[in-house]
């Protein structure tokens, strides 16, 4: 078998995940982990693992595909445009509203270096992008409702670590009973997100740091929590070790809708995650994409793609045929 | 705008409900409806529906896709790779166990052509393989469980009512408990679709009928009925008529899986749909996927797909970055 050879670049809860998810695939073997940090601090979880300084992927290695598993706020802007030069890459961006223009950068740089990069490819935006996508062309007049939770958003946990004066921080999203209620009754009510989570934060400050300061920093931030219901509590390391330490996640996709030339027969479709560990759920979705990103490659089909522009047979289950 | 010319070949329940959708539809136009019964005979649900004779197939149509609405024990099999020789089809084959004998009938005659046909696509084969695939990719270590029901199925209805003596019928699949109970516990049985279901036919008998033969022959049809629990009650045609006359369908696609080094994170995934009119989401779906066969066809991707085979993106979606 042509074993697909699999790098990562960063190091963090998605790093390790996917460490552990390329050693569960027979069909993959894991070239090594790139890191910013000094490459001896860095322990892998498997002894075989390799680890190197990020810097080594300048000089070309014999990489299929490479995950990046940095931030979305900080990381992945720059380095998916820089790594599709040498590379074909998947990341899991998910600032839904700046996809369109990370798409476009990624996918000038990725045409121009004959590489195939697959971006925002998570659960959500990913697998929920997917079936949301999916009932809307079946069903055009409809409305989705997608809610997350109860469970850690990385990437608003991540925004909130950046903000300066913050040592540490855990971010819930939590879905609004009432609006629940509302769609699983039948009703259609027009939600927007705002309307139907609200956010807990979990923030453990720097000594002398302004907690006025951080939290209206936070409930300011455009895209993450501004418009949203937002707690924000400061705690200590130790009880944000003890009490939060766990990566639990999930959501579910409702659509209430009708057929039928009055629209008289009712249609209720629903998808639901239930996951203990949002990473890792997210590692094993962008490990299987990685097949579909080395086809693509062979095939020579060049440039960025979302998870809409992949057949799902590119993800090369023996039992394609079996409907 | 290009409208896409669309045409139904056969006028049941399912044709029915094409024409509605397709009517919906403001990016398509109707050809017409080709029925085997003479036309005269058929009334469609809008008055400016054309309703031509199927033989008038054989003379090139303006038809961009045609849809096939028939059986899938009786038309499909032949009507599917006979009329690929001159149109786009889409079919809802849904014989799970000789989709790939069909697959690879109309395979040859769709690329000799340099037509495409898409077949199996309706909710199941079709939306719910493309869910299962997509887990079973995702985790391919775990098991995914689908429960059918309960609901009218179309297929088992038709294969009944095709026996000799037999006037009308009507099949519930109907989940059995217990086994949906297994799975929610997070159990993982080993189940076949015989363990989770049972199957209830209400059986309309021709005067003079075998009843004893009729019943013997349904329980021992392979594939749709034996080895299932199966329960045949005989009743008249008005009793039929009266409690058994919508199409109500459904299902619910569960897996119980894992993550982690020890796979020591619980994933729970669902998919559920809960229809009062079958045939209407079914048609909902091809039409729908019309747009899909279309863009193929205009890109020459010819010859037979599956709901595998087909990027989401084809369905053309004007959001289709909004992920």
């Amino acid at each position: 078998m042509d074993l697909i050879n699999v790098g990562i670049l960063g190091y963090g809860n998605l790093g390790r995940s996917v460490e552990i998810a390329v050693k569960q695939s027979k069909d993959m073997t894991l070239t090594g982990v790139y890191t910013r940090r000094n490459p001896l601090d860095v322990q892998p979880i498997f002894d075989d693992t390799k680890v190197f300084s990020a810097e080594k992927l300048e000089i070309p290695q014999s990489i299929d595909v490479l995950i990046l598993c940095g931030g979305s706020s900080a990381d992945l802007p720059w380095q998916t445009p820089k790594y599709v030069q040498h590379y074909n890459v998947i990341d899991s961006y998910d600032h839904h509203a700046m996809i369109p223009k990370h798409f476009a950068a990624v996918d000038q740089v990725a045409t121009a270096a004959n590489h195939v990069a697959l971006i925002s490819c998570g659960w959500d935006p990913g697998l929920f992008s997917l079936v949301r996508y999916l009932l809307t062309a079946i069903l055009p007049e409809e409305s989705v409702y997608t809610f997350w939770g109860k469970g850690i958003s990385q990437g608003h946990s991540d925004a909130i670590r950046r903000i300066d004066g913050v040592a540490d921080a855990r971010q819930y999203t939590i879905p609004l009973e009432s609006a629940v209620n509302h769609i699983m009754n039948g009703e259609k009510p027009h939600l927007d997100a705002k309307e139907m989570h609200k956010r807990e934060c979990y923030v453990v400050a720097e000594e002398q740091a302004d907690f006025k300061r951080i939290e209206a920093e936070i409930k300011a931030m455009p895209d993450y929590f501004d418009g949203y219901d937002t707690f924000v509590y400061f705690v200590s390391q130790n009880e944000l070790n003890q009490q939060h330490s766990s990566f639990p996640h999930g959501g579910t996709i409702i659509m209430a809708g009708a057929t039928g030339l009055e629209q008289e027969e009712c249609v209720m479709a629903s998808f639901q995650l239930k996951l203990e560990s949002n990473p890792a759920f997210t590692a094993k979705i962008m490990t299987a994409y990685a097949r579909a990103v080395y086809q693509l490659s062979k095939e020579a089909q060049f440039g960025c793609k979302t998870i809409y522009d992949i057949p799902i047979s590119y993800l090369n289950l023996e039992r394609f045929r079996e409907l």
